[in-house]
């Protein structure tokens, strides 16, 4: 069982500026954790009713157990990546951190 | 690029009930879509502030493309997981699906 942190980001005011930052600042933070063993992004489009998504973006940093992404997370390299946050998600993220089942 | 499908599910009232649906029937369900490639189930434990999380599950069913993605979804197998979800998932469940950047 791995362990997961999602950040799902809600809708920007300046999309492409929130994807410039996260692609040129925020996603090197993200990869500087240690005992990362995958970090993946989707943008989701609208609903099959034309509605909006609930989220801008969800980010998906996977991790070999808790101990390893609590560790990552309570470190420099996450306390870095964190603090980040306030120059870009000012529309709100919310965190989630948990154990992962694979079910395939 | 592969394209994921997040299915973001909120508190349930009876969790216990929640998860041995989802295990017994829902997750089959989820199993039978053609061209899957991965299937991920994660309960987020409370925030670092001892916050209950935003979501209860997140579930993430990656497939290869949007292609792929869509066919499953528009098929019996997908109108059979979509139809099910009215027996468990009364609380709500906020469903994203979009292509998946890789970053690591």
């Amino acid at each position: 069982m791995t362990s997961t942190l999602y950040a799902a980001y809600r809708h920007p005011e300046d999309p492409e500026a929130f994807d410039r930052h996260y692609a040129e600042t925020h996603a090197p933070l993200g990869l500087a954790l240690p005992g990362l063993r995958s970090f993946t992004g989707t943008h989701p489009g609208p609903g099959p009713d034309g509605a909006a998504p609930a989220y801008y973006f969800v980010a998906a940093l996977a991790f070999d157990d808790d101990a390893a992404m609590n560790a990552a997370l309570s470190g420099p390299e996450g306390a870095a990546a964190v603090a980040d946050l306030a120059n870009f998600a000012g529309a709100g993220v919310d965190l989630m951190t948990g154990s992962t089942t694979s079910y395939l």
